[in-house]
């Protein structure tokens, strides 16, 4: 039997192990933490070694200026968008990639067990650094299969563009409008979106992604003294703000996680049969998550309640209270002006504004009801809407008969409690099908201490990406 | 008429003004902060000071050393406690006299308009400097009276005893046991306590403090997961600690203030008919508080209802909670283990032991009610009764006279909202009845910025404390 074209690629990624962990050593090093002017030099480094590698493999971009923001009192460049193309073939189709370049901050103090610029392997082949999983080793996987297929001497199946930003972790800023002003020019043609910037749900199998959750987070502020004030001497006689805070705070959301804002679930789309059988498929097993969140205190018993109260309810979460005591030890203040802070993981067909209205109109309800004299205002301080694809979609079917190729297994088909915005622009901008499609597993660790991407994740993850190139190309589009 | 020693006394601090203005600014040059380490040693140099002082005008003392203390992680000697005494005439009644020598933190970057170490007088004659009223200005006072009867070649007509701490900042450690092994020996004969370490209700009328609120400190703690959470991920599955801390906190207090827990007012005094005169009489307007609140969110409209709800009615502050996001700015955390922070100021004849069985079951039944699988416990950590005093008592009396002789006015009979431990100590451990005469004025901003004693206040209060003592002797103690 002749040898395809893709075993060929497989085999030449199972033989390049090391250079791409060389590859990967290389970005972690550069410690490209966008939220933190003081390291800002080094996010525009990763940009450069980002272009440099396009140079070096034939692929031709640009590094896009996309303005200033203001940080920490300065007026600062936003690192570059690499827009990056390789191929023009309008007899194959043209996939779409994102990812980024940026990471969270990271300080050895923190409690890492290693330099965490410095990639580190242990003995089982964890491979630990600031990066490794978010969201540079993914970003590197689209780099490793184009060289792959240079050496060999093979085609890409596909065309493919590149959009890899530098400020994911710090809002995107400048993502949204250059995507909407280049929707027409350099994302013109794009067939599907193809983002890998998430994680499987658990630590063995492999997964797709088709929806995320929404958010609306609020600020609930209550004020009425011109300054704080000495409870011993005011006490008793004056409206306290964090007595009206409380209450309102206690109103939202019962401990049972059901939200107590009225009409908040009416827009909630109803559960399918089709959509209730993914979930009695999906691998998942409540002592994962119990070891997740280090309790038992979970609300549901069962693995299908719980993954759909992650995934496709929405829940309501009270982070705290800014403006009121908070260090350890007793201050007997009564604050002044205080900031409840919560939010609203939002589902389908639930929308920003609407979600607005419902909790505006219910907490200035119940803020009358008080009989204070306090003032109360409520603002939602940013929003983002519920996403959800259509997991039939060839995209989908591509990336599924991929994994079946590289994992011998059928992904599970997941959703996400979090949102990632960029999936709704592209889909939205582009009218196309998006999917997320993860290379690193759930204990990658993303944002805390020792993130890790397994050096098996970054084998079997550079080959399953370049298999969905194979498996797009082959398949009926329609 | 032939002048009396009172009346030479009264002409001489008159006429030596400058020179107990230039006594204060010695003192409150020495930085002594109880509260910091890096300034303990400046604390010790304020003890050093008084002792100096004693030295020099013929007052035999001791400085007690009252041990050790762990402060940021350090041992560190406990400034000692001046014991000091003036006369032992078996004939005069015997007077002790309380204050403390440090002071709460400052620095000029807090908003001080001059710096907080130079005692910097204004036009208005206004004195301002950190300790300028709380509470060197009155210490000092005792001093410049022995002073001045040395000076004027006159007996004192009382005995004084002196007790002067330097940790009233940060808990009076060491106090309390002192008092409790010396009731019987350095402190046995002592016929009445007189302790100038509070203010003036407004700005021109003088008065004589004869109650103080307790205060009953709570740490209500609940946890769930094992470490902060991100909401997208787990917000609908797990408990959330805030969801039942928030609805607790709501459940302690009305907005009006009305305290929620059952039994609490069971052990509060009713108002009497004489109680009742004497809020009647008060020099107080309601524009005062609203001054002093910077705005007009009071609960009571009337000017008794309003002091005896700082004076002698419970009240309840939530003062915020440990452990959840307390930034500016939008996080998405669920916080793992939360610590909600509240107290009740607490009146005669509450118990603060009562106190903490009641709001303890008051919030395990309704925690219970909650169905939640957090984990909930509730501990006062900071108590202090109430204390009230009898106004008729012939110290207090003496006192009234004394104020009409300085000030040509009755004094109010005050309470106040705060506490100040060690009147209910030396009432209890002494046996004596136990006076509060303020020196300074209720603008005089202790504890904040651009602290100050007027010093037309240092002029006059150096004549009240003085008159006292002369009304103190001539009256009939019974
Ligand atoms: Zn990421
Ligand atoms: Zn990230
Ligand atoms: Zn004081
Ligand atoms: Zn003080």
């Amino acid at each position: 039997m002749a040898t395809t074209n893709l075993e060929k690629f497989l085999e030449y990624v199972e033989n390049n192990q090391e250079h791409y962990v060389q590859r990967l050593r290389e970005a972690v090093a550069i410690p490209s933490v966008s939220s933190d002017a003081a390291y800002r030099e080094h996010v525009f480094k990763m940009g450069e070694y980002l272009g440099k590698l396009c140079e070096s493999l034939g692929i031709s971009y640009e590094a896009r200026d996309v303005g200033t923001q203001e940080l920490d009192g300065k007026t600062l460049q936003l690192p570059p968008i690499i827009l990056g193309t390789y191929g023009n073939d309008p007899n194959k189709p043209t996939i779409l990639v994102y990812g980024h370049y940026d990471v969270q901050p990271a300080l050895l103090e923190d409690g890492w067990s290693s330099d965490p610029w410095v990639l580190t392997e242990d003995s089982s082949g964890r491979l630990m650094g600031r990066g490794a999983t978010d969201d540079k080793g993914p970003v590197l996987t689209w780099f490793n299969i184009i060289e792959a297929h240079q050496k060999l001497g093979l085609e890409l199946p596909v065309n493919l563009k590149m959009c890899f930003e530098g400020m994911e972790e710090s809002g995107s800023e400048g993502l949204d409008e250059l995507i909407q002003q280049e929707a027409d020019k350099y994302f013109k043609g794009v067939d599907a979106v193809c983002i890998s910037d998430n994680y499987w749900l658990g630590i063995t199998k492999p997964c797709l992604t088709y929806g995320l959750r929404g958010i609306s987070y609020f600020k609930l502020t209550v004020s009425g003294p011109g300054k704080d004030l000495h409870s011993g001497v005011f006490g008793g006689t004056v409206y306290e703000p964090m007595t009206d805070l409380t209450y309102l705070m206690g109103k939202l959301v019962k401990p049972d996680g059901t939200l107590l804002v009225p009409g908040i679930y009416d827009n909630v789309a109803a559960l399918t049969e089709e959509e209730k059988a993914i979930y009695g498929k999906i691998d998942f097993k409540m002592h994962e998550l119990h070891a997740a969140v280090e309790s038992d205190t979970s609300i549901y018993s069962s693995e299908s309640e719980t993954l759909m109260y992650r995934w496709r309810y929405p829940s309501l979460s009270l982070h705290g209270i800014e403006g009121a005591f908070s260090a350890p030890g007793a201050k007997t203040v009564i604050p002044a002006k205080v900031h409840g802070k919560f939010s609203i993981r939002s589902v389908p067909n639930m929308d920003p504004e609407r979600i607005t209205e419902l909790v505006t109109k219910y907490l200035n309800d119940e803020f009358a009801k008080l009989g204070t004299k306090n003032k109360m205002t409520v603002e939602c301080i940013h929003g983002a809407k519920p996403w959800v694809s259509n997991p039939d979609h060839w995209n989908y079917v591509a990336a599924a008969k991929a994994t079946e190729t590289v994992f011998n297994v059928k992904p599970d088909l997941t959703r996400e409690g979090g949102s990632i915005p960029v999936t709704l622009t592209f889909q939205d901008a582009l009218n196309t099908n998006v999917l997320l499609l993860p290379v690193g597993r759930g204990d990658d660790g993303a944002h805390s201490i020792n993130e890790k991407l397994d050096k098996s994740n970054l084998v079997s993850g550079t080959k399953l990406l370049g298999a969905y190139l194979y498996e797009v190309a082959a398949i009926e589009r329609k």
